[in-house]
């Protein structure tokens, strides 16, 4: 070895640059069949052309134009026999957003520098941003030009209390430019929001019933489940269809004065739902977004007094009171520079409202009470009477207090509220009832004594591993409440099922968790 | 519509639970070919009686479990016929990581909660954690039981200087103790780390030469690049296998005193690996993050006495003087809690260091220093030599200034270095000589003038677009220095690449951007 052994560098050539972008025409793109959650993917071989040309590695992120359609994938490399090197596999997600056609070429390129990462890097750096930043860094959201990992960043910057006041209403603001906005030609809209954390507790249905009976205009569009064993909008599809368009739900709510709609097909606030799904997946969340995340939404749905339900209770997701004050204090300010009148009323969170847990069995609970039936759930009644009385007076269209109230139960008890939800069902699409699923099995008590409490995560839980809400007919029935007696061996709920195997494993999860409801003893 | 249509509810049976745990044979799972990112991936088909026995959705974590290895795995769910509904494919990392062999049985469920994500709510609430608190954090990322999400949310959370200066020091401990640790059998074990930022900079082979020539111990382990156009690992894998066992490594230094080896093998700090990975995706970090990056690397290396080369200046990664003080100053603290002596020595971070920037480039630069030849780059000839001589000071092999620079120098121009590198290299493996790549084309200036800025970030993107590192001998040879005066039509740089297309793309780039190199008039 020595050092001749270096070999001389070559002479430079000047050639001819040939730059051409990478192109794939529509038949070598592959619909892979693969969901891949959130984050668009594409499949490139590692011996494609496009990863060589243009230095595309594993986990890269690319743009594919096709048409007018621009969208950001990450990449997956792929080697053997599931693709050519000469193709390009999209996941779903990505396939149905560049939607592909004959005759078309997909181009593939690096994405552009996304520019308002900086300003997510100065939030995590503790700095207030102003009202143009978020709108730039929730465009650049919409647009997808976030990964997964830095939408997982902004949201852990804003968690907590690392909002302030005004940019809690910024946040909000922008989330509302980021989608559809639906006006109404009426000068008054009302609608309601639950924080949530309650099994059961399906009100709305109830609510928007009572409240149209009364001459309100309530145009309600509900989630389904994300996390949860229910979304209203499942439990309202044993009833009607939900998955309406805009136009259809205008006719409706001009029919009827009110509907409770998908609102997923709308597109009200998009960037609410993607930042929901981190904010779940990652469990953490902080008054500011949550309180930007429900307004952006109630703007953005053209609503003008807005009542929300904060059930406050041990399990829930509002634990005290004093959590309960302040996001109050903050829904309040930041809804009165939209112009928009909120109501917040604290509902107990302690325990479950209603019986059924699950979309058929939730709807089942809504028809009991709709129709007055003796064995209807009487919190629940109870609990959608009060919001559609707290309802009435926010809009002013009762008095305060009893009169608002007798107005609400009495819209109920006459059948007014019954007819009403009929002639909503039927505008939406037509009125149907839910069946009952295949299995039934009860959870007895071990022993007699008196409920203590019960744990509404867990139970829901329980729900979920039944099949709710994939199997809209699984989920539980709650036959006890707070105080309640209980004898030994009495069924405290029971769960169903539409295969066995789901009610064997949602039957294990219970009996490893025994304090699902907790019994003290009997004096 | 009457209440009669509500179907009555049907009494309940008491049957038979059989609790099972969906299970696989091995000649059910499918290697999918799929290279997913840091991320397993388990592919199931919608109709997968897996998913709906667990109640499995899309995006789930799916714990598989099969003899005594167990991954953790995110689910995207496939329609199609990819896979059919009794199979389980698994991404090309859940596939090395599960390991599955014939005879053995998966076995599919969820996986438990992980406790220690509330530790990171916690301290994106802004407290103070404790030393277990990072412990049990740190196990957790070890054994992948956080999402990329998850992973996301614990970086962004100790970035910038969230991180007090004792949970520096514990998270230092806690990512030691996640990996293997290395003893040697000598009192004194030197190593150098440099900060980075800067193109080329290759000095390590060569400091590893001229200190060991001299008596010092250095077994270093080096890292391929992960956003660079070359690690040190893949430059000296130009020149000898670098891919050696941790007994290798041992037979390596007993024999030379050195080695230069790619520390992936070894499996010092994976934690760290993983915590970098999100931090370079995310380009967020801090001082806290890297302090405890370098060091837990140090430490798990057996290292004694180690040398950091901080570059400063507006284009590497750090951009001025306060800020490589405060890096200093937390460096040398927590590695003196450690018992690691560290010595920062700040260097010229305004330009490359070097001409070659990729692997098979940086390599000839190596060699022709080592060899003495008059083509060699005087730059990092000096920038070796005076990161030798702070070593040397540091161990006390040598006095104080002047005349550790002597010995170093003296190493080089003796030949003495050279040797010893050759031992090295022979003791690896067998050394070995980069050619050099099939096409090149300079940048040539529009007109005359000094060139007053280079731009390190653009000049190692455009060795990357040219192919570095996965073409080794693709990259760039820089022709100018700063200050130093340019005719119009001298070539400023020379891009080297395999293909005429990564040619024209790097090309592209570098019209695309015409201050990567900034010249003022000539006077």
């Amino acid at each position: 070895m020595d050092s001749q052994s270096t070999a001389d560098e070559p002479m430079q050539q000047d050639i001819r640059l040939d730059v051409s972008r990478p192109l794939l025409p529509f038949d070598r793109l592959r619909r892979m069949g693969i969901d891949s959650g959130d984050e668009h993917v594409i499949y490139l071989h590692e011996d494609s052309s496009i990863c060589r040309s243009e230095g595309f590695g594993a986990y890269s992120r690319v743009q594919i134009c096709m048409g007018e359609r621009r969208i950001l994938a990450r990449l997956n490399m792929v080697r053997g026999a599931l693709l050519k090197p000469d193709e390009a596999g999209l996941s779903e997600s990505a396939w149905r957003a560049l939607a592909p056609r004959a005759g078309e070429t997909a181009m593939f390129s690096h994405p552009a520098t996304v520019e308002s990462l900086s300003l997510v890097r100065a939030k995590i750096h503790g700095q207030v941003l102003r009202r143009e930043d978020f709108e730039v860094i929730v465009r650049d959201i919409a647009d997808r030009r976030y990964s997964m990992l830095e939408l997982a960043a902004f949201v852990t910057a804003c968690a907590d209390n690392h909002l302030a006041l005004e940019e809690v209403g910024a946040l909000t603001g922008a989330m509302v430019s980021s989608g559809a906005r639906v006006r109404w030609p009426h000068a008054m809209v009302v609608d309601k929001h639950c924080i949530g954390g309650l099994a059961g507790n399906r009100t709305t249905p109830i609510l928007v019933a009572i409240v149209t009976s009364l001459g309100l205009i309530m145009p309600k569009t509900s989630s389904r489940a994300i996390t949860s064993p229910a979304g209203t909008a499942d439990t309202m599809e044993m009833l009607a269809p939900v998955d309406l368009s805009l136009q259809h739900m205008r006719e409706t709510v001009e029919r009827t004065g009110g509907c409770v709609a998908w609102g997923g097909s709308i597109g009200l606030s998009p960037v609410d739902d993607m930042m929901i799904s981190i904010e779940r997946a990652l469990d953490i969340d902080g008054e500011g977004q949550l309180v930007a995340s429900v307004l952006s939404k109630k703007i953005a749905a053209g609503s003008t007094h807005v009542l929300i339900d904060v059930p406050v209770g041990p399990t829930a997701k509002v634990r005290d009171h004093a959590e309960a004050r302040s996001l109050a204090d903050c829904l309040t300010r930041v809804a009165g520079d939209f112009g928009v009148h909120v109501r917040c009323l604290f509902t107990d969170g302690s325990q479950p409202v209603g019986r059924g847990v699950g979309p058929g069995l939730e709807a089942h609970d809504v028809l009991a009470v709709l129709q007055g039936l003796s064995s209807a759930p009487m919190d629940l009644r109870e609990r959608a009477i009060s919001l559609a009385a707290a309802l009435l007076e926010l809009s002013g269209a009762a008095g305060q207090g009893a009169r608002a109230v007798a107005m609400a139960t009495q819209a109920l008890n006459s059948g007014a509220a019954w007819r009403q939800f009929q002639a909503i069902c039927e505008a939406q699409g037509g009125m149907r009832v839910p069946g009952w699923a295949a299995h039934q099995y009860p959870f007895r008590s071990t022993h007699a004594g008196c409920v203590l409490s019960i744990d509404n995560r867990r139970l829901s839980r329980v729900a979920k591993l039944a099949g709710a809400p994939k199997s809209p007919l699984a989920g539980l029935m709650l036959h006890v409440r707070l105080g309640d007696r209980v004898d030994m061996d009495q069924p405290i709920f029971t769960v169903h099922a539409q295969t066995r195997g789901e009610l064997a494993y949602a039957m294990e999860y219970v009996h490893r968790h025994p304090c699902i409801v907790t019994l003290a003893d009997a004096p």
